[in-house]
């Protein structure tokens, strides 16, 4: 597996734009993705009860025939809680990206991002279509331009490519993302799309895509809140050339940690770019009696609001860690858990087989300081372990959301 | 139902204390409450996996026998996650109250709030306990006194008391409580002590106790963070010389509804004082179909970190309601749904049967204003309703956990 330059046109075939419309009241809030040749749709989205329209219109053309040429995606507002007239918006993008690509409406899918409860500025919408259709290119800038219409309170461009071989032929995997708040781990997952030349059984790649964004995006955590618009898709266009991927193909394997490594370095991004987050958590958790119970143990932790300030405060107040676990829902005994903290300025045991350890708080202090931050954790009650991913809660994050309509 | 002066000796046969032992850094950090009577106890304990020695023991205590004559509590260290040691602490100050009071060791139970993981200064704490053994006394200021020292951030001291006629006999309940931070309402409590001189059966105490706390302490919300030191005791001496309460009592309903009261009152005073909270809100969900559709969707609404900032700003964004009803786990119509905040300054509906309502930005600005802000959701699917408290999420929650510890 190799990196490459760019984003979500890396992959061959694909072109992409991000233009300005007016919906924020800065940058880019339009964003387009088109493949040259029809392309088979990967699809999740939230599991909240209340679903935008943009999610409803994608999810149910993505049942009907999960194949699409374009995707077309707004930020700044979300058209979510927007009753009757928000599906009709929503229709509307498809429509008019489709005039604009000569594709007929079901081609084209649709995501929304920013403010909940307040109908779309349709107009300025449709104005940014027929910019962005102008703008198409399958250039890295054009990759980097879509990837920044598409973000929020978010502080960076998110995006990756890499190629892997397959049947002597370099297929590519591009991927972009937006965060940064209502993230939550529960199943849920937030904006993201993968593109891929790769050539691929449709159940494959829907499956493949369930299974990576399970131990990827859901394993991550902003603030505990599931939104209400959370999607990923994933389209493969098939240009690379390769025999078509199925689980059972000799390379699938190659692929597969290709893909996972765009999905995790997507979510990875987007909590480190979390609201005000000033530190990247990693919960591990070993040693779980399942795979569903260390799961469970380390979302606990990462969206625990006492754990991220103390992080934040970089104070050593792993006691929180151990009551988080214990609200978590999973069973395990307290007396055979030991936790520890890892940074790049070393290793730290706080807690063995449920026993408090005397440490040193300096050199804690020195561990909390990086910002980048691993919390250990072993139960002693099995084989299963999960990774998850998280931010601190800072004073910043108080004010990103204390006035966000405004 | 007449409000009483005082907290928890207002009912006669009950002593009080509370001394520093400079567990803390400052203030009262050991309170006592003496019964002069043996008392039956009711009793509810955290649901977190990891429970603090003091739980064990005075759980042990009152499954063996539910009868009390002391409580001893200690704040600034919660004798939670510090192992073995943690037990022998626990057993120790039942063992040193019991020896100055002149009762058996079982006879008294214990509790303790504060840092978590680190072992209590065991001497300080059984000096504190000779000192608070001393200054018993049935006084208001000793109610205050013992309300005093079992806070840990909490800025106020919570207590109350109520008097109502049974059999002709005037019958007082007095409580107190303390908050403010490791507030989750999934079943999860706070401490909590309410002393009464009614004499009553101990299966309808305990009944009454459950039942009392699903609605009221088990209803409230600060950071969503179950504690591992949850406890709430309900002490009953009989002193007052009424007929044993039974639930089939003729007048059970007025005492029913007194006990009602008093946690209501300590519950919403702990959110009051939730750690920087600057807001009191109140969810009232009606309309549901069930009874715990309706609790679910009110706790969810006041756990989420994007509601409670939305209120801190005072920015009436009430599309995170509906989002966070969308994830609450409660079956329900967004197509139904309608969404008003009240307050002192007035009514404003926000979404009405699913659809977004064209509302007056300087109306709800100036009732988000208020301190007591209530948000009424109704569903449209049933007769069932339930109502829950909550705080906003502020600068000053992450500054007070940031850096609890030093």
């Amino acid at each position: 597996m190799e990196r490459r330059e760019g984003g979500i046109t890396a992959p061959v075939g694909f072109q992409a734009a991000g233009v300005s419309a007016g919906i924020k009241k800065q940058g880019k809030d339009v964003a387009l993705i088109y493949s040259e040749a029809p392309a088979h749709v990967g699809a999740v989205f939230t599991t909240n009860v209340v679903k935008a329209a943009p999610v409803l219109c994608t999810q149910q053309k993505v049942l009907r025939q999960p194949m699409a040429r374009a995707v077309i995606i707004n930020s700044g507002n979300a058209n979510a809680c927007t009753g009757a007239v928000g599906m009709e918006h929503a229709v509307q993008m498809c429509e008019t990206t489709a005039n604009r690509l000569r594709l007929a409406a079901d081609e084209v899918l649709v995501a929304s991002t920013g403010v909940i409860g307040v109908p779309l500025p349709i107009e300025q919408v449709c104005t940014g279509i027929q910019a962005a259709s102008a703008e198409l290119g399958s250039e890295a800038a054009n990759a980097s331009a879509a990837a920044e219409a598409i973000m929020t309170t978010d502080t960076f461009v998110k995006q990756v490519a890499v190629s892997v071989v397959i049947d002597q032929k370099t297929v590519t995997i591009g991927g972009m993302a937006k965060g940064s708040g209502m993230i939550h781990p529960n199943m849920a997952t937030m904006l993201g799309f993968i593109t891929t030349d790769a050539q691929m059984e449709p159940a494959a790649l829907q499956q493949l895509l369930q299974a990576t964004v399970e131990d990827t995006f859901n394993m991550i955590s902003v603030d505990g809140d599931t939104s209400t618009n959370d999607t990923v898709l994933v389209l493969a266009n098939g240009q690379a050339g390769n025999e078509p991927l199925t689980v059972d193909h000799a390379e699938f394997p190659a692929f597969r940690d290709a893909f996972r490594f765009v999905c995790t370095f997507l979510a990875k991004q987007i909590v480190t770019d979390g609201e005000g987050a000033s530190k990247l958590l990693e919960a591990r958790v070993t040693g779980a009696a399942s795979r569903a119970d260390a799961r469970k143990l380390a979302k606990a932790v990462l969206n625990s609001s006492l754990v991220k300030t103390a992080f934040f405060g970089e104070d050593a107040n792993w006691g929180r860690i151990l009551a988080a676990m214990g609200y978590a829902g999973a069973p395990f005994d307290p007396a055979k858990v030991s936790i520890a903290f890892t940074s790049d300025q070393g290793h730290i045991a706080l807690m063995e087989h449920g026993e408090p350890i005397q440490f040193d708080e300096e050199a804690a202090s020195r561990i909390l300081h990086e910002r980048d931050i691993v919390i250990e954790i072993s139960l002693g009650d099995g084989d299963a372990s999960a990774t998850g991913w998280g931010c601190d809660l800072s004073y910043d994050y108080v004010r990103i959301n204390g006035d966000y309509r405004t």
